[in-house]
């Protein structure tokens, strides 16, 4: 097991009291596990408090021993359930006063409810966008753990070329992937940030599947098995010559990895390999464009540009109504972490991000093709952190 | 892709329209996504409009197109955001007044505190604890897709018997049981409701991995891969002479079934064998004495008072600060359901509830043992409606 360092934890946690420093919060709270993961370096049931100055109290409900074990932090205090907050903090000395942040994009109406009428000498005000921007950022380690997940993609991208065969469901194809993800150290989970927004860790979509649009705000979306978790595999059976397009995540100690590989079993029509190649271009374009100060909207804008150039501005990231306004996402604990590069996104590339970007293209009743790889932004520009290489993975046909 | 019958949809929304008359409610805002396919038959990105009295309103930001296909509702519309409900509803000749009822212990912060800036001629009250006890009785259809996800279950369980072997992973077992849920039709996710509450839909936990207390409330945890995910299986090695607790979930048209078994390639320590025997005793006691009008409170008691009598009352559901006080809980389209099978539910079991009953035992440093099914209470008592036999299964070891 290995454990969030105690540099890593000591360095985010003064960021985000430099932060409240500059906005002249008193403190924050920090109930969300993610972000408690992330300031705190466990997800046991607790809460964290961060005042602006000296250590932060995380207050564990369950399991003490194991957060005690799991954490660096050196104030770790023992927490009945969630309403006892101020009686804890009361015994420790520590009456809140001023404005206190919290996390008011993910934070149930409950709690924040209850917390304004407990804490009625705090005002409060959102600081989940600054967390957000905070966890932009990657340290060193954070990218190593990327890395690694990016191997886990790796080995189940390559070994599912010598398992799909025509006649198997998407679904059989996403249990293998699922599988090997997890053999070989996936952490089980795929967070996902955003209200109501959810996914299964694998999205296996071949021919038409691929063009079905879906309520994520992503390229493709599946129909799924039920209209009750609609994306993803289905119970359809993959054809020759058409595409099968693979969007894989993974994640490790936290940190989450997303690549995307079209694969064929025979031959693409030609437009589909022509759509291939202009998403591999995009891909060139954005390694070329992409270095700190490069506008994140300005990459997207780009991304369309080449998309359109190619002849394929109409398909390209879904159609229609349902075209995605994006080309990239930032990946982390979260696999809508910041930043997008997307039409409004006008934060600037800064080093130190993670990025996924996935220009693809969606055939009505087709399908859809393309790549998805994660870089990190480095000085010098953008290095690509995932392992496959970027072309179509085409399967022999089994004779007859 | 089956639909939610429209039968189904007009009941629940009656129901749901008789407790607003009873409340003096005006009418409700249903948001988080598994609400509204409880009341819609539908997840896409959408909200829920629920009058006291008349049609509700499905408004619907994407796709517009499946949701006409899904949902049986009458008055489906689209929705540019969130944020357009108000001029949405205007435009229906819909203005909102009285109090409106909102689901506050899912619904994020700033989504309520838009609401109560935008709807400011509403009060709001909360309506979480009615969907639920409105879900927490299952219809014939209900009760039925659970069934079909038991039928998973009873495959993955049985299909895993002849692959365990020492030496496996734990993950590589976890990775097998989620191959087979897919191949099997299993939609891909595990809803839960509760905040920061999440879990892997197989926890294999093999001998001292069964015994290490979890965040979860739940009897069993394991240690996971990480501290990012500290649940569910890892990477020890299963060994022979060890319990190996599959704990598994699966959801067919959105409603998950729950089971264990435990597995043991060779033997058992004799105590585990006799508190495994016990867990079937319990589960022999709760199927004699549930039927509608038994407290779920006294349930639960007895259950203590036949762990105890059989000597493994230091033991059921944990052991020491983290015994679970809970034996069973409702399974639907949340895996935390109503009712509780706890020391403090003192609701009585009514006609169409569905709950997992495990009965569990954790024995420090050797690990967890114990049965769990799912049972609909019927008007003459409980009704198994998971499949597989309850009996340890054992597996012969290899020769070396």
């Amino acid at each position: 097991m290995e454990y969030v360092p105690r540099q890593e934890i000591k360095k985010r946690i003064d960021n985000f009291q430099s932060h409240l420093r500059e906005r002249d919060l008193a403190c924050a709270f920090i109930f969300q596990n993610v972000d408690v993961f992330y300031f705190a370096g466990t997800i046991q049931t607790s809460a964290l408090f961060v005042p602006v100055e000296g250590d932060p109290v995380l207050m564990v409900q369950k399991s003490l021993d194991r957060a005690r074990q799991e954490s660096p932090l050196e104030r770790i205090v023992p927490l009945k359930n969630l309403y006892h907050i101020p009686r804890t903090l009361h015994d420790l000395g520590i009456y809140p006063s001023g404005i206190a942040g919290l996390e008011l994009d993910v934070l149930p109406a409950y709690l924040y409810i209850w917390f304004q009428d407990v804490f009625k000498q705090c005002q409060t005000e959102d600081v989940s966008d600054s967390i957000r921007r905070l966890r932009m950022i990657k340290s060193a380690y954070e990218t190593e753990q990327i890395k690694k997940a990016s191997i886990i993609l790796h080995t189940g991208l390559t070994e599912i070329s010598g398992i799909l065969r025509e006649g198997m469901t998407e679904l059989e194809v996403d249990g293998y992937m699922g599988y090997i993800a997890r053999r070989e150290g996936h952490m089980g989970i795929m967070r996902m940030r955003g209200w109501n927004q959810e996914m299964t860790y694998v999205h296996v979509l071949s021919g038409k599947s691929g063009s079905v649009p879906s309520f994520l705000n992503s390229p493709q979306g599946g129909e799924g098995t039920t209209p009750a978790m609609a994306q993803g595999a289905g119970f359809k059976r993959i054809a020759r010559n058409e595409p099968v397009e693979i969007d894989y995540g993974a994640a490790v100690n936290g940190y989450i990895s997303d690549q995307s590989r079209t694969y064929v079993i025979g031959q693409l029509p030609e437009i589909m390999e022509k759509a291939h190649e202009c998403s591999k271009k995009i891909l060139m374009l954005m390694e070329k464009e992409g270095r700190p100060g490069t506008l994140c909207s300005d990459l997207y804008y780009m991304a369309v540009e080449e998309a359109r150039s190619n002849g394929f501005g109409d398909v390209f990231m879904g159609y229609g109504d349902s075209q995605a306004k994006f080309v990239g996402h930032g990946v982390g604990l979260e696999i809508d972490d910041l930043p997008l590069l997307s039409h409004n996104f006008k934060s600037r590339l800064q080093q130190g991000m993670v990025i996924a970007i996935e220009p693809k293209f969606v055939f009505p009743e087709l399908g859809v093709v393309g790549l998805e790889d994660v870089y990190e932004v480095t000085s010098s520009g953008l290095n690509r952190l995932t392992l496959t290489d970027q072309k179509i993975i085409y399967i022999t046909p089994e004779a007859n």
